[in-house]
C-alpha cells in the first residue's frame, strides 16, 4: 500500500505519516516506511510524506502508484490529485479543498477534519481526525493498531485529544460509508500491492 | 552525504533530520530525503532518522554507509556506532552517551546538547543544538542555510529559541575544533559522496 500524505507545514502531514507507519509496524505487524523527499515543494509551505506500508520488507520507500492520497490543502490537491491511478482513492478536507474536477474512476471521499478539530477547540488534531477517516475507509491500518500507537507519537498531554480526534474521524468515515448505502468502492482491496 | 540521525522519541529526531533536509534543499541548492523505517527499533522509543543530501537527484534514500552517524542515546550508539565505515564521523551527547569501545579510524566528537539546551531553559532545544554542532564539525550544510531553514520548521513561539540553540551548538564545535589545533579528521571532505 502506497500513501501519500499532504498539506501544507503545520498541519502535521509528517506526524500523521509516521503515526500509520508505526501503527502498521508496530501493531499490525507489517513492515512500514515514512519518506519526505525536500524539494521545490518544500517551499511556501507544501508538505508531502510518502507512507509504503506491506508484509514483506520494503525496498523502495517511494510512491510509484499511489493506492490512497490525502489532500489537506488546495495547493497538496493541485499537485498530487492528478497522479492518482484508476480505481484508488482520494481523501481531502472538504473545506480546504475544492476539486475542480475529478476523474471519475478516483475515489473521493471528504471530511471537514480541520472543522472537527476546531470544534474539539485546537485544529491541532485535523491531521489525527484526517487519519480516523482513512482508517475507516481505506482499512489499510486498524483501529486499534492507530489507538495503540498514539502514546509516544504525541505529547503525553495531547494524547487524550487525539484519541478522540481518532474517534471523531473514524466515525465520520463509518457513517459516510454507510450512507452511501451501496458498497464504498474506497474500500481498498487488501490484495492490492501486498 | 550519508547522514544517520538517531536518539530516542521525543528528542526531535525527526525533526532534526527534516531541518538538515531543508537546509540543504532550500537554500544550499542540494537535493534531500528523509527517511524514517518503522520496525522493531521503533519499540521502547528508539527513533532514526536517515538523510541523504547530494547535489543530484536521490534515487535511494536509504543509507548504504553512513558519512556522519549521530546518537543521542546509549541505545542509538550501541545501535548504529558500529557501523560507522573507516574514516567517518560519530556524533555524540556527551551527557547520555557513554562510548565504550570506539574504533580509533572513527571520528568521534562529542557535546552536551541536552545539558546545553536545559541550561537554555529547554530540552527540546538539544536537538537543534546537535544540528548546530553537526554543522560546524562536519560543513554537510552551511550556517547560512540552517539558519534560514528554522523558521518554517518549528513552531513561531520558538524561532528566536531554536537560533540561539543552533548558535551555541556551533560554537561548541568551532571551539572543539579550534581546541583539537591539529586539522580536525572529521571534518567531512565534500568530494565524498557528492
Amino acid at each position: 500500500m502506497e500513501i501519500r500524505f499532504s498539506g501544507f507545514g503545520g498541519q502535521g502531514i509528517i506526524k500523521a505519516g509516521i503515526l500509520l507507519g508505526k501503527a502498521a509496524s508496530l501493531f499490525d505487524g507489517k513492515h512500514a516506511t515514512m519518506n519526505q523527499s525536500f524539494g521545490p515543494e518544500a517551499r511556501g509551505g507544501a508538505c508531502s510524506a510518502q507512507v509504503v506500508i506491506l508484509n514483506t520488507p520494503i525496498l523502495y520507500p517511494y510512491i510509484t502508484e499511489p493506492d490512497i492520497v490525502v489532500t489537506m490543502s488546495q495547493e497538496a490537491y493541485e499537485k498530487f490529485a492528478n497522479d492518482i491511478p484508476k480505481g484508488k482513492t482520494l481523501l481531502t478536507d472538504s473545506d480546504l479543498v475544492k476539486p475542480e474536477k475529478v476523474p471519475k474512476s478516483v475515489n473521493m471521499y471528504s471530511v471537514p477534519a480541520t472543522r472537527i478539530a476546531e470544534n474539539m477547540g485546537n485544529r491541532i488534531f485535523a491531521n489525527v481526525v484526517m487519519v480516523g477517516f482513512l482508517t475507516a475507509i481505506t482499512e489499510v491500518v486498524s483501529k486499534d493498531a492507530v489507538k495503540k500507537a498514539l502514546p509516544g507519537s504525541v505529547p503525553d498531554r495531547f494524547v487524550e485529544g487525539n484519541i478522540e480526534a481518532f474517534e471523531r474521524g473514524y466515525k465520520y468515515g463509518i457513517d459516510l460509508i454507510n450512507n452511501k448505502k451501496t458498497t464504498p468502492k474506497a474500500k481498498v482491496k487488501k490484495k492490492d500491492k501486498e
